[in-house]
């Protein structure tokens, strides 16, 4: 019953372009290429083809330690901007250095210890130019709330002192080692939105740590959710001491103040960056004038003069708390290690230069591995000091060095001085510098642009405000995950139509004008084909099916003929993909339509040609454009008879 | 210094195709869309609309109990093939059923009480006319080994069976609502590769269980992996009873001799459904008149006689067990749900006819709900029952309730004769249905067709037969989840050429004879741009300017000086897209390169007009085609003097 006039002429000229189908190639090789893609995607090696031995050497020496390739062109004009940017922001480590040792639960001297060694190390090693290196707030108290639910840092402080070091050496070794085996990636899966909401939800936390030393009390709650600090504080409101309060909301009022003015007139970026380093002098005299010590102001006390003691000796590998020391480590150093990369990356983008991520992480990793070695805790790159230092003109890591230097000469021969140093000033100091980090001008951005990346940011917030700081962590990382999957699980189709005077087919809701071709229902299809969209592609497209039927039968246009389904968007298909296909197959057959592909992608081509649907569908049906496919189309329904197609419909195909 | 004769001709008609950017939309309007393309992508409530209220109540009905739909059509000719139907499945039910109790741990009485109301129950409430009823291996020794880790199904045998009821009870809960919230595709990311992995591993260790019977052993492990199972056995050589082997092995062959005969002959479909039945009474005359139960052979013994007795009450909900309950119910729930639902559409797609996934969840669960509280245990559509009644040929779910009676009489009078009936020949049973389930040809496939389902497939083997079967059903699911995020982290890019002799891009990889354009370089990206993949798409699109400007350089072409971004497939972007295209256009700004945009789909457009991205490329640079931005860069090539535009670029674009 062949029907000689509905042969199509895949021999005419014009709807001549065929799809190809990519050659196979060799598994190993296509495997290499995927890995390579996957992991080595900005070709690190390419600096070290076809040179020689030496030169490779030179320049892999260069790769892991990026001093040996800017030192050689360092001047002097380099070295008065690195003096100055150096000198102003150890005048912000040491105070803030201090601050964050105390919110971590740990001995103050620690927070200097920090700001030592590992500015030095990462000076060898980072390639950012901007970064200032030390301890961070929230992974001070994810520190303080993780540690402190295994070990009480009052009752037992040397077992917590030694489980924070080894913390410390496992996020250097979590950190390196992402670097080493190039997965630095995992960190992208903290996106900006989670980011936004954690760094919020950390600061308002932190700050409500806060009201401890504002208020001079001595019991405070180890939890950090909103709820329980404020049944801790409110429930003792006879213990709150007036002093320490007067006292906290001045230094407040003036540092927010230097704050607010340095916003202006970003020029005078000095007065904000010494604010701290002024209250803790002004602080300090205050209390030791007025012996306010002894009226309820608490003072740091005495911390011993000399350089970082090393403590490799005291990490410790075979607690039973070695669990937690290794989850808090990885926890901590992801989030530092966001932190780092993220504001390398923000200053290097300003400046014009290039900051590999993976080299990044080697860096941080090894200057927490040395640190934890060399009584450090925690340290990376803090957005607020390393802004204070691209502003302050630094030029190179050098000023990291100058920094170290100011650190080395303060422990050797100032530490007395902050014997007096009021707890409520490193308060204020903490206050200060977290109310930055509460970005909501971000958060509306979010809002305006993308309502899920908004919902991803608030969960976060809500997360560690209400929760804890890895609750909200999780929970944001969660929902992000949840949206790419349900992208998947999800996928939009469109119905296509033809721009006006154009072979161009669009999605007819972006285009109204567009108008669909009677007799064929051309859908585009608008992400890759895997097993948790086959379903729900099946019974989508039947549907798209019957609403189009429903929709020609009360109208009185040509009835369906044709599915086109356009496929520019599938990037990939799986085997749940294909059978989802062969089912379609099945489905249009038996409603007597012919189902038509348009531009398969080579991915999709390739595995379509192995599990032999291209025979099934036929290979003159696959289309390079949706706009040969409906000329096709078009030719056919005007050259056969409808009747007599939808009847003879398989037998007529397979005599093509 | 703005050059005239560089203004691009927007008036220009060839060109005047715009990319519309779409209405701004209420944004609970959106929201509504969204969730109804989520949660109801079948629009079920479709037929609903436009009804007067009591046909609403009707269809509704009809909804919940399809019996009412196709009952008052059912004719004489129906009954007789459904009886035919109905007995086959019935002879190879009660068999099966006493096995797979066996394989449970649980009274082989069970086995006959889940035949008979869980089958009533599904004929009311399912939509599948092929599925015949009845409880499964894989979800019998899955109850097993989790309720096994709790409680000795020996030592406390009435705990483990009130266990096994509640289990049941929280499948059926957990099915229901998953169906009723519409939450279907949650069993979706079971793909086709995981369950063939699973399954074979499933009948693997099942198989392996059954040594325990054919070797007729006491003692055996309560370990599903191959090497503690292969310990178990080999330790005890002793104690093998050769009488036992024997009759198992004869009884296997059989078995498999009549199974490879109708395979080969599938209209004697009842020598093998009914091979089963006659082991069991070979088996049971065999032992009766030669005693072998006392020489070493195992029998069911004592059978008790009766229907099901009510067991709402021995539901535990206040045990210290409660969380292994729902654990076992919603992990065998799954899989029971995910065979019941993959056979009954299999099914409906030989007859041409449709299965509402969701309605099914709700049949099922329903069912399991009121069979635990029938002294059921938990029941789906197996396949090889299934298949039996379909080629049986049965014409609606009334073949269902057949066996149910069928069932229910032997439960009244023929429960003694049971008694005889050895161990080993269930576990010939077994090991005989386990084998089909072991689908090597699948496996096949897969590795020809998509190597990474392959992986999937084998992990989820080796997961269940060297780990346990919960290990494999999570590694399996957890490296599919994988294979979509690293689809999305690590979308590919291709570089575009000019099809000749038309205006078509393609990828030049896939289309060798595509040629690329001079000056201009034509990107395709082939994901959604997420959070997860924003930074690989940075790095990856500055490498390939660095490798195409590498290339122009050692060739003597014209230097590169446009970028064009094909965005057709990219179905959705989030704010850390949005800020990487921003970062690419200042990387692009910064080497004098002007970046454009090709197709970008509505809601590409509609963040990148919130975000005011469009504002900062300019909208007159975002083209409907690649073909039109193709042709505009050249337009510009030609007539601009290309070292005019590349100082005073920035100038020239803001005139336009």
């Amino acid at each position: 019953m062949g029907n000689a006039d509905c042969v199509y002429p895949t021999s005419n000229v014009e709807y001549a372009h065929r799809v190809a189908i990519p050659p196979p190639q060799p598994f190993v090789k296509s495997l290499k290429y995927n890995l390579k893609e996957t992991f080595f995607p900005d070709d690190p090696l390419r600096q070290f083809k076809n040179q020689p031995p030496s030169r490779k050497l030179i320049l892999g020496l260069q790769y892991f330690l990026p001093i040996l390739e800017w030192a050689p062109r360092y001047n002097l004009e380099f070295l008065k901007a690195d003096l100055i940017a150096g000198i102003t922001i150890a005048s912000l480590a040491i105070p803030q250095g201090i601050s964050y040792a105390k919110l971590a639960n740990l001995p103050p001297i620690l927070g200097l210890y920090s700001s030592f060694v590992p500015p030095l190390v990462y000076a060898m090693m980072g390639s950012s130019r901007d970064l200032a290196v030390g301890t961070v707030a929230v992974a001070s108290l994810l520190t303080a709330s993780m540690l402190g639910n295994e070990v009480n840092a009052n009752e037992n402080p040397k077992l917590y002192l030694h489980l924070a070091f080894t913390a410390t050496f496992f996020a250097g070794v979590f950190q390196a080692s992402l670097g080493l085996l190039r997965l630095g990636f995992i960190v992208d899966f903290l996106s900006h939105a989670t980011i936004v909401g954690f760094m919020a939800g950390a600061a308002t936390v932190v700050c409500l740590q806060q009201l401890k030393g504002i208020l001079g009390l001595d019991h405070f709650t180890h939890a950090t959710d909103v709820v329980s600090v404020m049944r801790s504080v409110f429930t003792q409101t006879h213990q709150w001491r007036w002093e320490s309060a007067v006292l906290g909301c001045c230094f407040l009022f003036f540092l927010l103040t230097t704050r607010y003015f340095t916003k202006r007139r970003p020029k005078f970026f000095w007065i904000s960056a010494m604010a701290p380093l002024t209250s803790v002098v002004l602080g300090s005299l205050l209390v030791y004038l007025t012996h306010a010590e002894r009226h309820g102001v608490q003072v740091i006390g005495h911390l011993k003069k000399g350089l970082n003691p090393p403590s490799f000796g005291d990490l410790v590998f075979v607690s039973p708390h070695l669990t937690t020391a290794i989850k808090t480590g990885i926890i901590t150093g992801v989030i530092a290690l966001a932190e780092g990369i993220a504001v390398g990356r923000s200053f290097a983008m300003f400046k014009n230069y290039h900051i590999d991520g993976n080299k990044e992480m080697i860096a941080i990793g090894t200057m927490n591995i040395v640190g934890s070695c060399t009584s450090c805790y925690l340290t990376t790159g803090p957005f607020s000091r390393s802004a204070v230092n691209f502003n302050a003109g630094c030029k190179t890591a050098v000023s990291n060095i100058v920094m170290a230097l100011a650190v080395m000469m303060t422990l050797l021969f100032l530490t007395p001085l902050f014997h007096y140093t009021p707890l409520v000033v490193l308060s204020s100091i903490i206050i200060s510098a977290m109310l930055g980090l509460i970005d909501y001008e971000a958060a509306i951005h979010l809002w305006n642009v993308d309502k899920f990346d908004f919902i991803v940011c608030i969960s976060a917030y809500v997360g560690v405000v209400f929760g804890s700081v890895e609750m909200g962590l999780v929970l944001a990382v969660a929902i992000s995950l949840l949206r790419v999957l349900l992208f998947v699980a999800r996928p939009r189709t469109f119905i296509l139509g033809n721009i006006p005077n154009s072979i161009i087919y669009r999605n007819v809701e972006q285009y109204p004008n567009a108008s669909t071709v009677p007799g064929v229902l051309i859908l585009e299809i608008d992400a890759p084909i895997y097993f948790a969209n086959s379903s729900y592609l099946r019974e989508r497209i039947s549907r798209w099916i019957d609403e189009e039927e429903d929709r020609i039968k009360s109208s009185a246009e040509t009835s369906l003929q044709y599915v086109i389904l356009d496929m520019s968007a599938v990037g990939n298909i799986d085997t749940s993909g294909i059978s989802m296909f062969e089912e379609v197959k099945k489905i249009t057959d038996r409603r007597g339509l012919k189902l038509v592909l348009a531009n398969p992608g080579s991915e999709v081509m390739k595995k379509l040609n192995k599990s032999k649907f291209i025979e099934n569908i036929g290979q003159e049906w696959i289309f390079l454009t949706v706009g040969e496919a409906v000329a096709a189309c078009n030719f056919m329904l005007h050259t056969c008879k409808p009747n007599s197609m939808k009847d003879d419909q398989s037998e007529a195909y397979n005599n093509v």
